[in-house]
């Protein structure tokens, strides 16, 4: 069997159903085909995942394939969209059936939790490097921007952060502890809040993805609602695990590692009041949204000057 | 200024603008958002190309800006798609100023030709890799696909084949001749059949772009539509330039030769006589389809058991 015909053979179980109704065409055309239903508006976004930079060297393969779809898709709950399908451009430097087939088994068990089909791809021979992307749906208008943040609003983080930042301390620990295990399983098994992201349209006035740190990613959200933030360190939630295995510093170490994939959003108070209380409980209120621009830190001196994970970026 | 904003200034020209009816939101945020007008299907494509395979090393950055951007768009044309919008990962070993504004220049210059705006990306640092995913769109169950070949259509090709294969003879040549210069334009500059591609929906029974060989690419139609071909080679259309530069076992590279990116279609007779003059000018009928399985090639001895281009491939 060629290379090619291996590789076709075990991502065609993760294709999607030509004929569906949202994949009217999969993978082994020119292009797929996708209907977007009348009155939904189609949200996508491309992610590169790069072998040493990304994850690191001969990391898992079952594990990458989890990784990669769980980075992507959280950009759709960030929006919060519906995942419907993706697209995987895969470059790899040789086709071996046990790698295709651990990584394809990440992928799968992703895209079943996650509720997404392979709509296509491309695989070429180089450089361990993934680029995936991720299409999802939301009601016409209904899409999660970062740009509607406004003065007085609630800002809130879902979740606990920093646990895949404390991780990469644990990668290579042969009998890692408990605690160390919990940040382990964050790291290696991301899950993206599509169902808190979902739950939040018509509720948060803006909304992101925590990839590269939450100091700079609310920056994020800031920036492009023309807002500044006030926000209490004590406040910032982090897990049991990360307060026992770390001490000094670890409010910096929290708020500027990436990898978290929690929601950060801002919600205007009278609509935090609204939402329904197994939504509020998922979300700490870390702050609010203030008409000074720039991001104020109080209880956490430790934290100023401090900024998130950067090599490149989203154009 | 940081290498992000570098990037985010350089590629931001290239950008949709947000609130076109194509993209009601472009980049800068978690994901951007298309609004596929109602009665009309998404079509959409992911390509990869990696230096020293797909384009040489130290190849140039507004030919490759160019070039990366006609390759995804060709299986665009091969749907008989309208070009909307595309992102870009990129993956690059360092943020240079001089060589992305030329990239940028490339692929501006083909967007522009193709009528086709960037809707978001990713660009992170590692081995020089680009992904890039075209969306474009069709009337709702228009879309040529290669599955629709019968017993007795014709077989045509656009323009002429094997110019861009032999062109990767002359990539060193300091002073090319103006045969020479004829083929390097088609593969540093290629153009996607996107007009001819429209102009075939409803009368092509099925189609494919020309990347990886005549030879290779004609296969998948039939494999996909469950028929054979009779191939005529001495009606497989060469350029003149090819033609003089290349003697013995031309017609064998010319069929077997990538990046072309002509498109490959079959054709009832009934409807190719109902095809207006101008299209039916653009394509050169080179044999039928049959019932019988596999390709059959007469007038081309040299030919028989050649195959394309293939280091993996689609998914």
């Amino acid at each position: 069997m060629g290379e090619f015909e291996l590789i076709r053979q075990i991502f065609m179980p993760l294709a999607g159903q030509s004929g569906s109704a949202a994949l009217l065409l999969g993978p082994g055309d020119d292009c797929a085909i996708q209907r977007v239903p009348p009155g939904q508006d189609l949200v996508f976004s491309i992610d590169t995942l790069v072998e040493g930079i990304h994850f690191p060297h001969h990391y898992d393969a079952e594990k990458l394939g989890w990784r990669a779809l769980a980075v992507a898709v959280s950009d759709l709950a960030a929006m919060g969209a519906d995942p419907r399908c993706f697209t995987l451009a895969l470059t790899l430097p040789e086709a071996r059936r046990e790698w295709l087939e651990a990584f394809a088994r990440g992928l799968g068990s992703a895209a079943g939790v996650f509720g997404i089909v392979l709509a296509g791809g491309d695989t070429t021979r180089g450089p361990l490097t993934l680029s995936l992307q991720v299409h999802g749906t939301v009601p016409a208008g209904t899409a999660l921007l970062r740009s509607g943040a406004q003065a007085g609003d609630l800002v809130c983080v879902s979740g606990t952060v920093g646990d895949a930042g404390l991780a990469l301390t644990y990668l290579d620990d042969p009998d890692p502890s408990a605690d160390a295990a919990a940040v382990l399983k964050r790291y290696h098994f991301p899950m993206p809040r599509l169902e808190l992201g979902r739950r939040l349209r018509g509720f948060a006035s803006a909304a992101i993805d925590v990839s590269d740190g939450l100091l700079a990613d609310l920056g994020h959200i800031l920036q492009a609602s023309g807002v500044g933030a006030r926000i209490d360190g004590a406040l910032v939630p982090l897990s049991e695990a990360l307060c026992r295995l770390s001490d000094h510093g670890r409010l910096r170490a929290a708020v500027t590692a990436g990898d978290d994939y929690e929601l950060a959003v801002t919600i205007p108070e009278h609509r935090w009041r609204a939402l329904a209380d197994d939504v509020r409980e998922q979300l700490t209120v870390v702050g609010s949204v203030t008409t000074e621009q720039g991001l104020v830190i109080i209880n956490g001196d430790d934290v100023q000057g401090a900024t998130g994970f950067d090599h490149f970026g989203d154009v």
